[in-house]
């Protein structure tokens, strides 16, 4: 297996080509960014750590029989994941109120949901990511209606997996955003990351964030936080 | 009938009690606003040509078989109207990408849309009415399911008689945005106004505007757009 061409650039990844048909090589940035790209920071540690949580997640997902793009850990900041095109979605789930759901409709951090919520936000950047409804996606020849109610479904799987592996871990699941894509086949699997970076974790106890708030509001150290969200799911931080 | 205490006093209207339970005294005012209150201006018929038009155009809903608040025009610029608690949505239907829609979505003003779109916004002055999924809708109890269907239905349902009853009339429906209330016992009735305060209406050949964006974006004067609405759809203009 041989790193090929660089493909694309993102505000945390690099998508390589690689020799093999259908197979990509993504490496992740010490980049930070929020507020759609407005705030940046270059953090030691973090393309490592996100790399190894990801690549941790997305194996107990696949143990869990929910399709990812990832095929293997290449090095402490690559991954191999399989070739996709991405659907410009960002599909988010929240079990408690926080970011911008608190913020456009008024509610106190926070407070839990009765049932966790799926959102869809448009990819784009230029556009600030609005949120947009069912109708806007199927307007936009986004996605099918078929394929909205295929992420929603899959979004609330993996949300059902989610909040028992990390409650175990004393670690709240407060929301968290998905990217999704198509393989050459058609077929619909989930792609991106997980990580801090697209997680709201809490502390159970303390409440303390855990997560990609740290950076956006001032909090501290972003990598002792995404340490101890990795310490905690059982990776090794040694391998910085 | 007499009129009774004020009871509310929105941007655009007064209410008031009347001697008659479940019925109330709507008045219209001058003020024009946009931009959630943040431009402003008194202007002289506004508010006799807006009860006009929507009297108008709420006695041709009656004949269409949809209900709705309105009972009577007063006056020239007052209304008599069942009383309602207004659910607080506003429910827009987009027949050609315009406003805030096109803005969010980056999509040319003027673009027709394959299939109406009907969305909706939690009525917040403090949030600017943000958009809202149904899924917020539910999780904020501002209508079941049922109901927010019910509201769908019934803005399409509008929208299948004002298209042909405005077209006949050289006029573009663009948009408009519904408010609907709950009776006292419980039944869903359209309610507030339609008027080119809440309706975007283009002239079909020039596609000059004849609605409140002559206000918002300084196109010219107010009252003869409206003016032009109200001759059009067969009101009397000298009733001023």
């Amino acid at each position: 297996m041989e790193k090929g061409d660089l493909l694309y650039e993102g505000k945390a990844k690099r998508i390589y080509a690689t020799s093999e048909d259908q197979l990509l090589w993504l490496e992740y940035k010490n980049d930070a960014t929020a507020f759609n790209g407005q705030k940046k920071a270059e953090i030691d540690g973090k393309a490592v750590l996100n790399n190894e949580i990801s690549s941790l997640l997305f194996n107990m997902l696949h143990e869990n029989n929910i399709s990812t793009h990832f095929v293997q850990k290449l090095s402490t900041n690559e991954q191999l994941v399989k070739q996709v095109t991405i659907i410009p979605l960002e599909v988010v789930v929240r079990n408690i109120a926080a970011g911008s759901m608190a913020k456009r409709l008024g509610m106190a951090e926070g407070l839990p949901l009765k049932t966790p919520i799926v959102e869809f936000y448009y990819k784009d950047d230029e556009l600030g990511d609005p949120l947009i409804t069912d109708d806007h996606a199927l307007m936009l020849n986004l996605a099918t209606e078929a394929e909205l109610a295929f992420l929603k479904e899959s979004a609330r799987k993996i949300n059902d997996i989610l909040i028992p592996f990390f409650k175990d871990k004393n670690i709240i699941l407060v929301d968290f955003k998905l990217e999704f894509g198509r393989t050459k086949d058609g077929k619909i699997i989930l792609a991106d990351e997980i990580s801090p970076d697209t997680c709201r974790f809490w502390d159970a106890k303390t409440k303390q964030k855990l997560d990609k708030d740290v950076f956006r509001r001032d909090l501290g150290s972003l990598t002792e936080a995404y340490e101890e969200i990795l310490t905690r799911i059982g990776g090794d931080v040694c391998i910085k």
